[in-house]
């Protein structure tokens, strides 16, 4: 019998599997968890402050690493508290690693305070969920866990498991496992660690699809191909503007994708508008609608009297099989041999000066985004009209997005980026509303040293429910109302927040401040914020 | 056809059926009713920037008020944040009305980024779901909806729905329901309010139930009677009191009670012990366990090679009816007819002097604890030894705990207990990694200018994990587990974090520095936070 407790053997298995860091907010339950950290060094312990922020990070994580994280989850509420994330991190289709921790199976008959339904939470946001029964189980499942992290989930039809041994794979395609562990299972002895579990291979799209795709290109109709997933990396973006160069297709991307590589050197993409009536706008005439990884367009939210879905009526649509970057790169091939893409130059927007608005603070950030930046786009509707174009033009970068609109994504996000890649720097573009659902990640960045500069757009409001509020048709004469999107009385101090957390602050109410407190923050390593009052 | 749409006769429902304030943290399909409260002065809107703080405080409010307060909730990923608290809500039996909103019925089959199964996570954490099918439906599902929160949960078969017209009623005995509103079942014409649902009758004890306990306590055998909900209000203490006197009975409450009032005037009980082996000493030769509105004990976790059930064994457990302050007094009646209740005298701790220590701290609280405060209790390990102690011969005061052991439960409890009790003082007693989860708690209370005194138990880390991992005999060797326990490196400033919020803050480190604050902090309306570095 081996002396290895279940926990011991979960996290080698984890560290053969790949998951080399573990964003946490244990409890009891998981304590034999946390022990085995002691003997397993390769695993990274990142303990956060809420488990928010653990689904955040380990999303973030995956987004960049193309591999998971584990986030480790205290039992049901636990569990609960990031599910949220976890949404965005399904909406992304990144690989992540959810741990739950549960009662000793003998105790779970008792009612005890924190006993509550799990397996449904978690099936509610995971693609796999798994009970393991003993510690002779915990290896084989944590194998499997790991493998279900990066096979195409159950929303994703067609999405790209891509190449898990490419150090810089770009595209996420996995989708959210939860493991759930009794306490028993993790200290009982006798358990082994398991051998990595292969991930599934991405299937080729068919023959027919593919001759129907071709025709379709070649054949001159007006057709519109959104990108996502695999297809925003700079491979699958190379390819997409051959494809559109040579046939006239027109490239698209969502609003918010998981992952997008852009900026200088990589050939554009047009994200679609957040409004459903501009998106109409952007694809009038479109007859055949090809789904690169993307699922098709609707709004957010529905709207009275009108309908969701932005497929243009009577158009064809087409999806690519899971391997999109190969079927891109055939397609391209096939009909724009001779063609070249053409990537954007690099072209910072001028420094601006004067009051901030939703327009200079971006230009600010364009004027100065570092090369090769991860920006973790949570600006919400500070940025929706004005972030793309004013960093169209900086240096490479990778903008991640509010994939399922859950809000507090963005601070977790920018913890997870930065520790899978600590070589880059990464920019965090937040929303003060927003802000305020996962503010301990500060913590976080301060206690891990990690390089990220948030900048805060604080205007005070829900921004966004101010405009929905009429698109919706509600009704309202102000008073009760108001006071319920509204952010001020009293105004949130972001400088005091973050020192509180041990993250070195600054505020900037015009763009040349902005622009100093940016420039000094991107000059010093470790993490800093800084409070951009919007006027 | 009525003019008014969904939201309208929503809301005109609940405020005639007593809900008045609602907590929230809305989103778009959340917009008609945000609308509505302009036209609606009677239901106060009180924004909350996390719907963990929203839940949180519907539960402070139900437990004080005897009636439940709404929490406004966006979609699947809102109700998720607000889960923790919700669960919280349900160990409590607090009437709590939770009201999802959901998308529009035909956006629901779209896959839009914030789709989710909202009903499955509503079901994991309510004892009545239910989904409203148009607006139509909206003011009668509405009327239900409240009666179910009064209603004897699923969970509690023994536990008494009360009077609910009673102006002070103590005890709390409802349960989370909810609501689920599609945006369409909002905005759609033609609805009308409901009149009110009565709610459910709590039941007697059965004749032969009440037989058998009374010839129990008559019988000298050793028993021990287990008080919680509305046995633990003044009327259940004083008819308890009267049976442990007459007949020998030993009385307890369990470690963390819902709402528990006590102090000088009123009945002592016992709480349980934290530790499992300390309460198998509380109970130790005991034949019959009485349990009046409380569950069996149970340890909160399992450990190895020990059982969590806590009943001795060999012991008797008798259950009584729903209606418990019937049943105690008319067993009162019966067994001690002659005898008088001995209430608690006043008997503060005398003011101590020197470093802050887990002793200390509670001290200085029972020696100012003003008449007839509310005190939140998240203190944990900080406060489980010590201050039910320090606060028994204290001025009377109601005692709010941790009833589900989810963690941030604390500062959004104070924010509904105020609103529910604006002359009553508010104290929370909140730990430092708990305060965390739930911090944007203290801008409501700012906002709303709540008369609050938080005092932060800071020592610096996960203290109750500390003990924990040695209880469950995880073996450590420092380091990485070390590292998941501790909030210090960097150390959180509680004073920056609540002034960022806009709530006044002060530093204590020692016995008079915090009776110098939290005297001025009583003093002065509004809310006030004293940071207590404990040593």
């Amino acid at each position: 019998m081996s002396d290895l407790n279940g926990a011991h053997a979960l996290v080698r298995t984890l560290v053969a599997s790949g998951v080399e860091v573990c964003f946490g907010n244990p409890g009891t339950s998981e304590m034999h968890f946390v022990a085995a950290l002691d003997t397993l060094p390769a695993m990274r312990g990142v303990l956060c402050l809420h488990e928010g922020v653990a689904t955040g990070a380990a999303d973030g994580y995956g987004r960049m690493a193309g591999r998971p994280a584990a986030a480790l989850l205290h039992l049901g509420p636990g569990l609960a508290n990031g599910i949220a994330n976890l949404h965005n991190a399904r909406r992304a289709h990144s690989p992540v690693l959810a741990i739950v921790g549960d009662h000793a199976t003998d105790h779970q008959q008792l009612d005890s305070p924190l006993q509550s339904d799990i397996d449904a939470l978690a099936r509610s946001v995971s693609s796999w969920v798994r009970r393991s029964g003993s510690a002779d189980d915990l290896g084989p499942d944590a194998a499997a866990a790991v493998a279900a992290t990066m096979g195409v989930s159950r929303d994703a039809p067609d999405l790209d498991a891509g190449d898990l041994d490419a150090p810089d794979r770009t595209g996420t395609s996995g989708s959210v496992a939860t493991l759930i562990v009794p306490a028993d299972a993790s200290w009982s002895p006798g358990a082994r660690p398991a051998d990595p579990v292969p991930a599934p291979v991405p299937a080729a799209i068919g023959a027919d699809a593919f001759r129907t795709v071709a025709a379709v290109l070649r054949s001159g109709e007006p057709a519109a191909l959104v990108l996502d997933g695999a297809a925003l990396s700079e491979a699958g973006l190379r390819a997409a503007d051959r494809i559109a160069r040579a046939t006239g297709t027109r490239l698209f991307c969502p609003t918010w994708p998981a992952r997008w590589r852009r900026g200088a050197g990589i050939p554009a993409v047009e994200p679609f508008a957040y409004r459903g009536e501009d998106v109409v706008g952007q694809l009038r005439d479109v007859r055949h609608l090809i789904l690169a990884g993307a699922r098709p367009p609707v709004t957010s939210f529905g709207y009275p009297g009108r309908s969701g879905a932005l497929t243009p009526p009577g158009a064809r649509v087409h999806r690519m099989g899971a391997d999109i970057i190969a079927t891109l790169t055939r397609l391209a091939a096939i009909v724009a041999p001779d063609i070249a893409p053409v990537p954007a130059t690099l072209a910072r927007p001028a420094m601006p000066t004067g009051p901030l608005t939703n327009r200079t603070w971006a230009e600010v950030v364009g004027a100065l985004l570092p090369e090769n930046a991860i920006v973790c786009d949570e600006s919400i509707t500070a940025g929706m009209g004005t972030l793309p174009a004013a960093t169209a033009g900086a240096p490479a970068h990778d903008l991640l997005g509010l994939t399922g609109l859950a809000i507090g994504q963005g601070l977790p996000l920018a913890v997870g980026a930065a520790i899978a890649r600590p070589e880059r720097p990464v920019i965090c573009l937040e929303a003060d509303g927003s802000a305020m659902y996962t503010l301990p990640a500060l913590w976080t960045q301060a206690r891990e040293h990690l390089d990220i500069t948030t900048i805060i757009l604080n205007n005070r409001s829900y921004a966004i429910l101010r405009a929905e509020l009429e698109r919706v048709g509600a009704a309202t004469t102000g008073g009760a109302s108001a006071r319920m999107l509204d952010l001020s009385n009293p105004n949130l101090d972001f400088v005091a927040l973050a020192t509180g957390m041990g993250v070195p602050a600054t505020k900037a109410t015009t763009a040349e401040e902005l622009s100093t407190h940016l420039a000094a923050a991107l000059a010093t390593p470790g993490p800093h914020l800084i409070e951009a009052v919007l006027g």
